[in-house]
């Protein structure tokens, strides 16, 4: 067994991340104190979050925390334990927790939850982990949508966007996606099952947008801000609601950007239409993580929701991979393959 | 008894309404049909939200409706009852309703509501009026403050604000005020008893209320939009909300304001604390106001709610009058007085 391989932010990105703003450093590997376990990273999951943690700490974008240069960066994994000083976890179990961007990783089991599915484990860390958690909880604890209504999500291919058409179709909503390239929005409609998917790299968003949803939008899940929220604006029935869940297109600007000033459209239409706009972060609803998996566990074992990974091969390819999900070119739920398990056993 | 003098639109500003925007006409006097009232209007109230009826259909900012040039302007009105064709309402009754900016108007009743308070009518118009509610069913229904909550709201000594920070001092919260001149803030904290009052012309604005708000700001009841909102977002506390029940700052830009789109700053800011803005209108909540004047009138008697009007003697006077409730320069409700009761009696 080799040492540690970590990535480490050494530089905070200017626009989107490239690989110079990171180090692959080989540290060595760590031991686990009492009450601790020694995990080994099989799948790591890259997510739009993370870029927030890379902001400056003098950033105008708004971001609660930052990264220290030299700080291994933060991330979500799929580990197996290889070493155990807790009662409640065995040599071989495999666990989701906060891994960091290494191969190896030491955790006081506070942050663990074992993985329930046997077939793949990187569904962990997408349609059956906190992507696809918070998209069912931002639809049903933020947007809220009844039976019949229009609701809308951008990223809809994504590991969020599209498990929240997918459940709003399931409960009888008109589900309309937002997403870039034909074959993602092909995949939406054709796959995914809903109604209708824009691209918002078309200059004729607004119309397309418009003719999906002849009845209005009801609730639009926003995952990317920017923009595609002022295509939808218009669209908005009187109280519709407004889920801010991510904001891809606002992460990687270097600076206010110059041009018109579209915060008095916005608060005028919040207040012409009667919007909530409402944001929320995942651990706002932790204590539904369990109903979550009951829930959607047996939809995905049916078929009834489907999804799609981006699987990566290797550590190295981090550093490049993750500035592909600002650029739109990954397509579903970007993981990286680390390793396999090798006493595995999923419970 | 002459005709009827009417305030009619016969251009759409430009920026802050002028006398020019306006013609003052003499119509006929009108009769009522049956199940109609005559009625003569005793005061009349100018509300900023009429400045959207005056929005050029075509304008960029937000709006539902417009008036056609020529129409009158609408506007609520205390007004007497001169002849009745209803069963329900008598010669002399002096009731609020939608009179329009005219000396005389016609209603089928549908509209009206009797006037309570026999001491001054023009409080129907405001504490006791649509501001008055208005400000309470935002502050129950969309803020929902909890006792020791930081309450702050802007355009604090007018009829909105005034109430709305009262009521939030009533419940056990800091209520915090944000107003222009500086007789303003002091009416503010000295007769409105809020802990503190912001100028919104200071340079220092973020640092005063920075101060004044030592624990942050778990309301924002914003009556301005614009760049109080700004000043207001980094004191946001996790999930505060912020109540969207106006938007004087950004109602008589002729464009787009250009600079810096500060959008994605408000989106960024309601993901990262996860705030709720939420936009209202009173007729929302109609059916609360019986409740409202049980609990406000109570208190306006016993003048632990106070407020201030602004009147203004004549139609006459309504073209000019109504631009100082964009400059800032009316002090308390703005009110017009037309004439006295002939034959009043309150009910």
């Amino acid at each position: 067994m080799g040492g540690n391989l970590q990535v480490r932010l050494v530089r905070y990105p200017r626009g989107i991340p490239r690989r110079d703003d990171f180090d692959i450093v080989e540290a060595a590997r760590p031991e686990p104190g009492p009450g601790e376990v020694l995990l080994r990273t099989l799948y790591l999951s890259l997510d739009p979050y993370v870029r927030t943690w890379m902001l400056a700490p003098d950033s105008h974008v708004p971001h609660n925390a930052s990264l220290d240069l030299g700080d291994v960066v933060i991330g979500r994994g799929v580990s197996e334990v290889l070493e155990s000083r807790r009662g409640d976890l065995a040599v071989g179990d495999v666990v989701v927790g906060e891994t960091g961007w290494q191969a190896y990783s030491i955790s006081d089991g506070s942050d663990l939850r074992p993985v329930r599915e046997a077939s793949t484990p990187s569904t962990a860390l997408g349609v059956l982990g906190m992507p696809g958690f918070t998209g069912w909880a931002g639809l049903r604890f933020v947007g809220r949508p009844e039976p019949g209504n229009t609701v809308v999500v951008s990223a809809a291919s994504g590991a969020v966007g599209s498990l929240v058409g997918q459940l709003a179709r399931l409960q009888g909503c008109r589900a309309v996606g937002i997403a870039g390239a034909p074959e993602k929005c092909r995949f939406v409609e054709e796959e995914l099952g809903f109604a209708a998917c824009a691209s918002h790299r078309s200059s004729t968003l607004g119309a397309d947008l418009s003719r999906a949803c002849p009845d209005g939008i009801d609730v639009y899940f926003d995952n990317v801000g920017g923009d595609v929220l002022a295509a939808v604006l218009p669209l908005l029935n009187p109280r519709a609601r407004v889920v801010v869940c991510g904001r891809i297109s606002l992460l990687n600007e270097q600076e206010l950007p110059q041009g018109v000033d579209r915060s008095g459209v916005l608060l005028g239409s919040i207040l012409t239409r009667r919007l909530t706009v409402q944001g929320f972060v995942w651990p706002d609803f932790a204590d539904h993580f369990d109903e979550f998996l009951d829930e959607v566990t047996p939809l995905v074992a049916a078929r009834q929701v489907r999804f799609r990974e981006d699987v990566v091969e290797g550590l190295e390819q981090v550093p490049t991979a993750f500035g592909r999900l600002f650029e739109g070119s990954n397509f579903g739920k970007l993981v990286v393959h680390l390793a396999d398990p090798e006493a595995g056993s999923l419970r």
